[in-house]
């Protein structure tokens, strides 16, 4: 079953953790010439995160931008422990991961935790779920899951 | 002039470097389930190469998988200095760039200039140029620009 791999090769987000969201995403639309996206925040009603198999009290600010196939995300990490912590904390503001629209969150991750991956976070949004599978020593960076429920 | 931008938001490559290109190209294959690629060595005839404005001898292994929209290239740097080896020596393998398809180098180089980028690298292949232009202070992030002539 885990041969099934990630059942997708479209990356869907580059996401970039920085330090504060306000600023840099109006250096980014001002770069790219793209609207001013609104900031989200995540919720931990809906998301109840779990960080290496712990519940977290982390949180992040989100922002969007539409670049075609791909959209950039921009995180700000409120609180810790995270993997978007982790990321800002170990290599500065810069790049964090790459994510995939997948369909079978278990099987998904049990296929990259064969091929060495390390599940580091999880948690919901409304209408789905997301996972991010540590493939450092294997990629070079963490892959994002992200799985929409019908 | 320089308020047209990058004329594109459409990122076309996701840059991953990596100390050996032959072992990551496999692994990179094996976990996504895309064709082993074969490996392209930068020519320093065609590339003339130009690092912080004097040539430079350093050359890449290139491996490429289609990812949609989106390219994921794995580069070996070759001697230095190249921004490549910069990445390699300052952040270990892992998340290099992001590239655009742009019209005009001079222009799109200028603007991105103008909003405080650093044109680092920039050389030639057969039927285009590229430049890469260091954002991190804005964007967190190196921007490869690629120009394929008429």
């Amino acid at each position: 079953m885990s041969e099934q791999g990630l059942g997708t090769n479209i990356v869907c987000q580059i996401a970039v953790v920085v330090k504060d969201i306000e600023k840099s995403k109006k250096v980014y639309s001002d770069i790219f010439g793209l609207p001013d996206p609104d900031v989200i925040i995540t919720d931990l009603e809906v998301g109840k995160p779990m960080y290496k198999g712990q519940p977290t009290q982390a949180r992040a600010k989100l922002a969007f931008f539409n670049m075609g196939q791909v959209s950039i995300e921009l995180i700000e990490p409120i609180g810790e422990p995270s993997t978007w912590k982790d990321g800002l904390d170990e290599k500065g503001e810069g790049f964090h991961h790459i994510a995939f629209q997948i369909k079978d969150t278990d099987q998904v991750v049990a296929y990259l935790e064969g091929k060495g991956g390390t599940l580091v976070q999880q948690g919901h949004y409304t209408g789905g779920m997301y996972s991010y599978v540590d493939m450092t020593p294997q990629l070079g960076m963490v892959l994002e899951l992200l799985e929409n429920f019908d």
